[in-house]
């Protein structure tokens, strides 16, 4: 990478600071503070035992997702969605993204007939509150699959392998890691990874309403992405103590 | 009081551990955590020029409030309203009950044609929502009053005298000040209290739905309220550095 | 009190005309219009036999409350609720006053499994539409319970003693019971009370948006709301022919 | 007609007691309480100064109605609409037939640029409330145009001929009119006839779901209708004291 | 009729081009788009074996409709339904309207413990849409009905004779058959007839908002439709190779 | 590729028949039928003069998109979203992709103060409906913007080149162009692109929620994307005449 300097003196391939705190708060199983700079996510897992009808008798559990912003987390608030008495398509996006990659962190034939609820809520947001949410949320499933475990309810051994995700975007015709809101909004190309340890993609996402991205732009982008993701894990595997 | 101790060890007329934290986020004007023992509570303010249209051309403002709960912030977790497509009962009642104390700490026709949005978001509950909410969103409030000063848009002088709010309750026929949820659920009559610096009252709900309660009751009830919403106060002070 | 008389005519401490009238419609089990001045509120307790799944099996009945105003019911005609598609906050608050209140009014667990809903839609509003509620439905409660105890599937005497509701508020400085809207949409303070015929109270709301109250101004407020109360208890036993 | 006699005593060509109470309740300009038997139906006229959008510098008025049922006007109570978040099929069709009727009955052009909403709610059901609705609206709405001529804003005469409306069914194979809910629950056909004075339609319903119906009976069930609509409009003129 | 020609060409007791294709999509057990002149409507039966709750140890089948119009369908594009939340009262007078229809063409107790849904999509809207959905989704019914005798669950033979329906209007005076858009947004009495092929009728609604009727032009307008009706049939005969 | 062949004989690489139907409905703008095989869906563009109010003034324009399945659409029927009241999250998502392709298709800035709205409603569903919706769209929105520089409303050139979109997933451990449902059902993973004419891409979406893929994996579907994407583009120019 050059030695170009982003707004906020980071290099082009430099994460923000990350911070993940376990047993943040102490109701639910798993409960983690994320934080990707000024980005601040609460992400919990909560756990039932028994599941959703559509999969009784399944000998399989169940995992799902719920995302949401408080209404104060933006630089102007937003209306809350239940006020508003519908969520927004942005939000529906999101909630199934963190579903779905989580999903792939978890062997739900090993979990035994118990469900487990994410909920990832955004208490502030600088950019990057979808991927913080995947990031924080492995380890709250972490926690939460450890909690049932010691219920003497898992039969197997359901948590596979740490997933993390990242954002990663050309700004300026530069490709930068880990964009805050500033470089978000006027990012030309965004490109959302979700990487498992083993350096294999569980989900990408890239998005280039404001200019299209060619092949090379593509690899550049998941060079650093790969990277990025790699030093979320460790972080996650340093917070699980493992 | 008698030398009765609580399950948590405190003599009957103690607060808990109160704790109120400013700039907990920094988007809002105004944002503080306050905790009330393992209740914890994030109250924003977030300002706007200009009011909603009924206002308009009256040279006042404006102020209202949303209380909401995280999902996981109760033991069982909750649905989220929002994804329910309707707010509860109970969400309305106590944003209701926020908004209509909080307009009693600001003189609307000293704040200019400004609106205040508090939001209360219950990031973990453990009884007294409703009274942290009150108690801290003062703090936000103030917070946020200051910025629209800095801002030189406030022709008067808004802020009124400091309020806050607690609860207290009989429980196992003895008058107990700030009941956690263990003691709140079994409670034979509830009382919240919100008060001003001047001892006054701004509302005072009691409800018996376990069990009637009578006049001297009430007044010990009220004195016991008394004493803590003058700690509470204190510690808004404190925090405010006033 | 003084010789001071208000708009309408009466003394300070004086109801409105109440008028009670039962089986003002057939098909609900107890059906009551109660008439406070102008206030004209229908109050229906409808009957079901069992209870809903999260009593069912409990031995005990259940009671639910619904409050709702008719869209010309006011001055200017309001948008119906089920046309906007949500119900307004100041719909919840009541009809959870009044489901909170009449619960007190009933020993749910000599009921048997059988619920009881009751309805109180207002007709005609001006003032204390939610304390007329709560009166006429303790009557329509009454002849529910009895046509339950005729059907002959109540194992027990679940009615318990008279609850009636009054409001009483401070208006140009003087303590005023029962207030039409033109006194209510001036009250510096507003308190309603819910008494049983004992005299303990079920619930007290005092609100001070317009000015804070002291606790000589609350026991001023609660010395003239018993009396109303008693005044309407003796209304509901003269109706119900005790 | 034949000499058969009906459960409750009438003829087949005769209609139930007839009622309609002017005044009933005093905050809409128009307000009326219509009983058709044991069917009661109040129907309010609310006039606002000013038209919708869509009909605004039109030089024209504009009229809208809305049905509902309150939840224990029926034998078995019905959920609240309101709180179901929706209105019901039924509700939404009656409402426009209502609409559509009374549009019927005033000359827009001549109204001025005022709106008459028209509120039907049923406080008690026993068949034909839609009828009974629709002919209780006219008089609501007599008092409504009356209300605004007095306050000088109505331009011309915009009050039309009066109408009324009926239900007429074959029950038992017999032709029989104003059918009360025992009736109607088992009618082969059923028609809903809205009549002008004059005797002309305004609109005429005709279904046939538990058996089809020829002209004869088609030409048959008119018959008694127009006799049972000339009556009604007879006692509409009655109570407006025309 | 006499010899006057419509803008279209038509005389005024001809119908459009009519033209119904079966099985237009391959999912549902019976789908059939129908098309009188610009106006085209999917009409799909689906099938599902069992009944809903309420009819289940019934030994009777089930069937409903569903109506909707696809935004674009009109000149001017219509709001989505589904973004806004709510069913518009003419969408659900329709569903109801179809529904009500078609049961009449199906004996339920032939039918067995299996549920019909009928979908009435409308494509592109140029008059006439309800009329329409009914003549197809009779045709949809019939495919549908033997694709469950295929299947060998129907115990008996619950399909009745044909049933269609068909629009007429008074129009600059004169009685009009099967209106398209310019002409129905200017009738001054509009008729819907749903007849069956024995000439009864199913249902019949006139509706007069822009001028009344008398019994003689009802009479004109029935003549007229129950010959649409008979030539629809016969269409619907002729697609289904009867 | 291998000489594999899939179920419906087709090579690997090998799109479905692909057919885009101009004009499909006269009252939108540009309407479209496209077919991907079994899949269809009407794509329609519908153009209104002016912008919403946060676009007012901008001198740009403003291009939406909604997407929807007609319940029938599946082997199973699915409840219509208008009666639940509210939209799955798999609407909303694909909904955004649509709008967020098709704006890349388009300069806003060379639009003038119009608004497109696309509406991809799917009549029949066998995999690929997304990237059958963004195909289709293109031709529709093409037509839409013909239809506005013929009204002598836009001042620039806003169309830009071509964009299509097609699903390739990895079935089998086989790479396979254009998933059907049955293939899509049962992928490991799945990949949706939007490539525009040059070869450059709007957005690409890789979700392997049944098994991870690493970069390789990703360049194989990209490859054979590609290639698919650059057929497409020409179906689209020859359905436009270009």
């Amino acid at each position: 990478m050059s030695d170009f300097t982003r707004a906020d003196g980071r290099a082009l391939d430099e994460l923000r600071p990350i911070k993940i705190t376990r047993n943040f708060t102490t109701n639910p199983a798993g409960s983690v503070l994320v934080e990707f700079g000024n980005t601040r996510v609460m992400c919990t897992a909560s756990v039932e035992f028994g599941v959703p009808r559509f999969k009784r008798d399944s000998g399989e559990g169940w995992l799902t997702a719920e995302y949401s912003m408080l209404p104060a987390a933006t630089h102007d608030r937003m209306p809350r969605e239940s006020m508003r008495g519908k969520v927004k398509g942005r939000t529906h996006e999101i909630s199934r993204l963190v579903g779905r990659s989580l999903r792939a962190a978890v062997d739900l034939s090993e979990l035994g007939e118990n469900t487990i609820q994410l909920d990832c809520d955004v208490l502030q947001a600088d950019g990057g509150t979808r991927t913080a949410s995947i990031t924080g949320a492995y380890v709250a499933l972490a926690d939460a699959i450890s909690f049932l475990e010691n219920e003497g309810v898992v039969p197997g051994r359901p948590l596979l392998e740490p997933i993390a995700a990242i954002s990663v975007g050309i700004v300026d015709g530069r490709v930068s890691l880990d964009l805050p809101y500033e470089e978000d909004s006027r990012a030309e190309v965004d490109l959302n990874v979700v990487m498992a340890e083993s350096g294999k993609f569980v989900e990408i996402q890239g998005t280039g309403e404001e200019g299209l991205f060619d092949r090379d732009e593509l690899n550049a982008m998941l060079d650093v992405a790969e990277k990025g993701c790699h030093q979320l894990i460790a972080a996650q595997k340093a917070a699980l103590g493992w």
